[in-house]
């Protein structure tokens, strides 16, 4: 007997017969002879109708609160799929991420699971039970206030949960059918992956491939925990992400975020210190660096140039511009209109020449190359934002990731 | 330093507006030096929406499951309310029913109080803060699942969490001003009562005044909380449920309720243990029956007569048909076109003739009574279902309940 946890995020339970669907999914998987956990997000727009209320009573919501009112969208869902599963004569029990025992950091809204408890997870998978556990929320042991995980936190619960328990997979089910070799939307002859390590998704999803949170795939990694992520509106595969494979994998796919902004310090002075005085006060802001790129100085001056989230932008420049002038710096530029393009692949730690690939792919198309960084298995490009469609199809056909015409599903 | 605890209705948090409305009330409570404790019902019509999506995916919704989804209900009301409290500057801080140590029986869906530790509300209110608790949940001990309290529930929290913290009032706010000496759609000039005993109040609440549920009022009671019920929708003072005054009360007032059905089994032969033999299985069957008149007997045999709720006719039907068959009575009448109208006021411990000016009132507006019922401060008859406003009506007058003209608000 197998123990299997299944997610269904906020479109796969979005009304009551996509909720009856996924009661069917559930029980199919329990008619197996598997033990099932199901973790559920919020149905629909339940959070965003839930924040627009919390807008109309006040300006800045109290966060304990915020938490506590969200909370309410999971708590909908869960009961609905337990009664949908019960309806279908399979014993099911709902309980809250306080009740699962899903402990985190105290910091509402974006709280970490420290540990998962999962008593009466346990006990209820023990009896027979299918059990529904909300996502995307815990509880803070110390003041005993409910708390919620933030983006991707409903995938994180799954995964974290498959782990303590010790399952032998995590199902995610999402309205994509997969990981792509580059977005769908963007490469028609974009192809399904069937499988991806841990480490390519991590850049993968650091590269904006949106799928699947580097969070959960972090707890995958961690805990060997097989991920198979795949669509709620059919039956057929999706991608596992899961440890390395011995398949042959030279690249995998292109990744693109066209929601960061550059960032670049003119004439900054060469001399030790003055990075760290950049960088400490954006982190104490709270301001996710990404990309960080510090050309050769010349004459006794460098540049500085480093990519934030759209959201942080204006921050970025205010902290910016006040060390600049601290340390006598040229002064501050602002580009938003710039985008990442990145390679990721596990082959590229073997092969070489994939760079300078790339870097000839991009020319050859007229494409300027604004920023470069590297990890071991990839490769991101900061490029014009108009030239993200044409970087990404390139590339993809460039280095022949698209489906050959025969369908693969 | 008094201790209040506000009760808000659905209607009284029915949208944002009236949320921020009860916001301003409770942070002037606050303002004058009180301590506030605040008890909320789920917002307007979210019971109903969260029912029919229940019923959407399951023909009979576990109980269990039905009440985890209920629950949500408040728990957006309170992280609302608490919200708008902050947003006016004073700390709030909502509870859950669990949260707040509401402990409860098992039974879902019409749990009762049994305990409530009130530990989080105690230090609330100690940490200077306004402590908003769910109405209408709890969470049965034993099996740590969450309950609801059914009918009336949310009122019976408010006073039950006075009695337990020791408050020195409790405000129970509501789409009506108060208790009024007969129902004001059908009486124009019913008069809102200042005061009534909670002796009054148990027996209006069991003769049809919806205003406030007999649980709660049977808390009040039991524990001497003043329980004053007044309008979210204006300052003005309501009607004080409290412990009997001094004043001379004669009448209170006329209660009526249209939504019983009667129930005669004919021809029952006069023996011990036949009216037993009716009532045990009725019991154990969960129909609630009101009123019983048992005539005296005739040759041997007797008409019993009995009043329940139109909900539970067709149960009732049943059982007193087979009832009747296996004591060789002559048949069960079904009536569902009655109405109970009844006098209720302490005075008439003392004063006598009441009842006979009653019935004098009602046969010389050529309204037969078809049953009757009396406790010390009550007498209920039972008349046609179309002689209920004409009944109500004339008592009304006849017993000079209704106000003289001037405006006694």
């Amino acid at each position: 007997m197998a123990l299997v946890v299944q997610k269904f995020g906020g479109t796969s339970v979005a009304d009551a017969d996509r909720i009856k669907n996924v009661a069917r999914r559930v029980v199919e998987r329990h008619a197996e002879g598997n033990q099932v956990v199901v973790v559920v997000s919020a149905m629909g727009h339940t959070t965003d109708e839930l924040l627009d209320l919390a807008s109309e009573v006040a300006t800045t919501p109290h966060p304990r609160e915020l938490d506590m009112l969200l909370t309410a969208g999971e708590r909908i869902s869960m009961a609905l799929c337990a009664m949908a599963i019960e309806e279908r004569g399979v014993p099911a029990m709902s309980l809250t991420g306080s009740q699962a025992g899903i402990l985190t950091t105290a910091q509402h809204g974006q709280a970490e699971i420290v540990d998962i408890r999962g008593d009466r997870v346990r006990k209820g998978l023990e009896e027979g039970k299918v059990v529904i556990v909300a996502g995307f929320q815990g509880v803070d042991p110390t003041s005993r206030d409910v708390t919620t995980l933030g983006r991707g936190g409903s995938d994180a619960t799954a995964v974290a949960l498959a782990a303590v328990l010790g399952a032998d997979e995590c199902e995610i089910f999402t309205d994509v059918d997969g990981v792509y070799t580059a977005d769908p939307r963007v490469v028609p002859n974009a192809r399904k992956l069937p499988e991806v390590s841990f480490e390519e998704m991590l850049e993968l999803s650091g590269a904006g491939a949106g799928v699947l949170m580097a969070r959960s795939v972090e707890f995958g990694r961690r805990y060997r925990i097989p991920i198979h992520v795949r669509s709620s509106f059919h039956d057929g595969p999706g991608t596992w992400v899961k440890e390395d494979t011995m398949e042959e994998a030279i690249i995998r796919g292109i990744a693109h975020d066209t929601d960061e902004t550059k960032v670049t310090v003119h004439g900054v002075p060469d001399k030790p210190g003055v990075a760290a005085g950049l960088f400490e006060p954006l982190a104490d802001a709270g301001v996710n660096v990404d990309m960080i790129v510090q050309n050769v100085s010349r004459e006794g001056v460098t540049d500085i140039s480093f990519t934030v989230p759209k959201a942080s932008a204006d921050a970025a420049r205010d902290i910016s511009a006040r060390v600049a002038e601290d340390v006598g710096a040229g002064g501050v530029d602002i580009d938003p209109d710039i985008a990442k393009v990145s390679l990721v692949g596990a082959g590229m730690k073997s092969e070489s020449g994939i760079a300078a690939k790339m870097f000839r792919i991009l020319s050859d198309h007229g494409i300027n190359i604004e920023m470069i960084s590297t990890s071991p298995i990839r490769i991101s490009c900061v490029v014009r934002g108009t030239d993200t469609l044409e970087a990404v199809r390139t590339l993809h056909d460039g280095f022949g990731l698209g489906s050959t015409g025969g369908d693969d599903d």
